[in-house]
């Protein structure tokens, strides 16, 4: 039987597999934003020396894979599975690099919770005694998404308050069994969750409801509370997102305020022209990857909840009507260098 | 560490995961093929009352979903967690399915591997105590992937005599820690490999060199030979990609021309005007669903190996001009009915 579940929604992962190195690689808006001190790359321009701004999001996401299996002492044949996505139709990004890098590959889509949705199934993986190593990896990149779900960037459309700005980078950890690191004790994966809103332009209230939804499963299952995270970061809710999360959250009897951010705040500061803030897969995995790995390393947070955010849509369910069904899934990161 | 990892590759399931159910829903055109028998539902007309392809893949898959759960003696409710996906962009027929089943949800994108690898993440969730109930799903749908990844069928193009017949319908199976059922014994997770193919109408070329090193991969772990199994069985890559497999499989030492058959060979006949055979994430579904699953339940399989095989291709890549990396996952599923 299932002895590692914990409630309905919740699986426990005793053996807390390490994240042991991580890294990130962001473009120039991103490198110019309040985070870019802990970013590993900043890369000059968003074509990275690529023909076109596809292969060079998978690049991107190359590069952030074997910069990360570097960092943690270790070369691609080490590695046992990799897992990741990211946003472009058919995961070409995550395609192509899990070609050049030659490891076992689990391609996953999640759109924007596929940090957490990687980071989820990698560290299954590690507890379960089925790898010793493996990588959790996802990518986005500005120019490539707006084509793909919205415009063309030389059409040079107006974008309303409520939108928001796909994150440019990529982030990847490396998961193991043993060795040093924080580490994942609990992952909550979510279900899919649709309140109806249709409106592309504003993924942060669509996505809203399931981050809301696993935020609350999470709690019931585990019975944490708000005192036991130092944070809890949905993944690219952006303003108006996380505003209506914590309400939702909150009506169903828990208070998040004293700890909730969202990773698309973080990542843009305010006179950067981002409306609502940041988004896409890179989001989440950047702002975990670099900003709140360096705080778990240092101690400076004990635990965290990562909820990463994904609106499921497409262009063509779109224009067929449908609204934007969205899933969360969450994962308990906890510093090492405590007994709590 | 790794207790349940044998050589390089391939995972040992030593709880056995039970696969207690299967259903599968296919097209009229599937519905005049040599398999008929073997599938729960035929449809009457590829729409399913729907006013898109795309709403109908996606209610094929959740229908078909809901049937395997009702044939367990289930709920979705009992379900702890769904893994799946599909071809089109987004896989928005598992996300749209996934909204309305209300099961936890891993979206996965593998191309026309996807029915291996939710299969394998699927039951590796039941081997390590993850899950008591999970489902591993995939469809395909000959229309939407036509107008996606080639051209809208107004158009009218000839297919030339390489070419695939993207399957309509979908399979799904009920994986369980306790019941009866065939079991899930090994997995063999994929690398991504490309031996530059580029012609997108030519698939299964492209494909058979990752099916080819995912059999070697998984003989070399093993130590099984030919003789270990009475079934190896392909996903969609047709008669052309059956060969160059063959004979590649044959170049590293091993022979498995008494054994092997292709999926995409076996669900159509060859006067349906499918050229080169089936395809599609829904095609080793059905198949293995459908055909394969009911042999294994009356013991005329004794174990087989599933090695479904996706290509990753997106239209944007081929427009780029990259060639077309392939995928394949192999399952080794065997027979309750014995001590072998």
């Amino acid at each position: 039987m299932a002895n590692n579940k914990v409630g309905q929604q919740t699986l426990k992962l005793n053996s807390h597999p390490k994240i042991i190195a991580t890294a990130s690689i962001v473009g120039p808006k991103e490198g110019e934003g309040p985070l870019k001190e802990y970013f590993d790359m900043v890369l000059q321009d968003d074509y990275f020396g690529e023909k076109s701004w596809e292969k060079a999001e998978s690049k991107i996401l190359r590069e952030t894979v074997k910069l990360a299996v570097q960092k943690a002492g270790l070369t691609p044949e080490d590695i046992h599975y990799m897992l990741g996505g990211d946003l472009l139709n058919q995961i070409i990004s995550a395609s192509f690099a899990a070609r050049e890098l030659k490891i076992p590959f689990f391609g996953l889509y999640g759109a924007c919770s596929t940090m957490a949705e990687s980071l989820t199934l990698g560290s299954i993986l590690i507890d379960g005694q089925y790898a010793d190593y493996v990588v959790a990896v996802t990518s986005s990149h500005f120019s490539s998404a707006e084509r793909q779900f919205r415009f063309p960037l030389e059409h040079g459309n107006q974008r309303p308050p409520t939108s928001q700005w796909t994150v440019t980078g990529s982030g990847a950890m490396v998961v193991a069994s043993g060795g040093e690191g924080p580490c994942v004790t609990y992952v909550t994966p979510g279900r899919v969750i649709d309140l109806g809103i249709k409106d592309a332009n504003n993924m942060g209230a669509a996505m809203a409801p399931a981050a809301a939804h696993t935020i609350v499963a999470h709690f019931r299952d585990t019975g944490f509370l708000q005192r036991d995270y130092d944070v809890i970061a949905t993944g690219d809710l952006g303003k108006i997102g996380k505003d209506i999360t914590q309400e939702m959250v909150l009506k169903e009897g828990y208070d998040i305020s004293l700890v909730y951010t969202d990773c698309g705040i973080e990542v843009f500061s305010d006179d950067q022209d981002v409306n609502s803030g940041g988004s896409g897969c890179g989001c989440s995995a950047v702002v975990t990857c670099g900003y709140f790995y360096d705080r778990l390393v240092k101690g400076e947070i004990k635990r965290m909840l990562l909820v990463a955010t994904g609106a499921l849509l497409s262009p063509t369910s779109s224009q067929q009507g449908e609204s934007i069904p969205g899933i969360a899934h969450a994962v308990t990161i906890e510093s090492m260098s405590k007994g709590r």
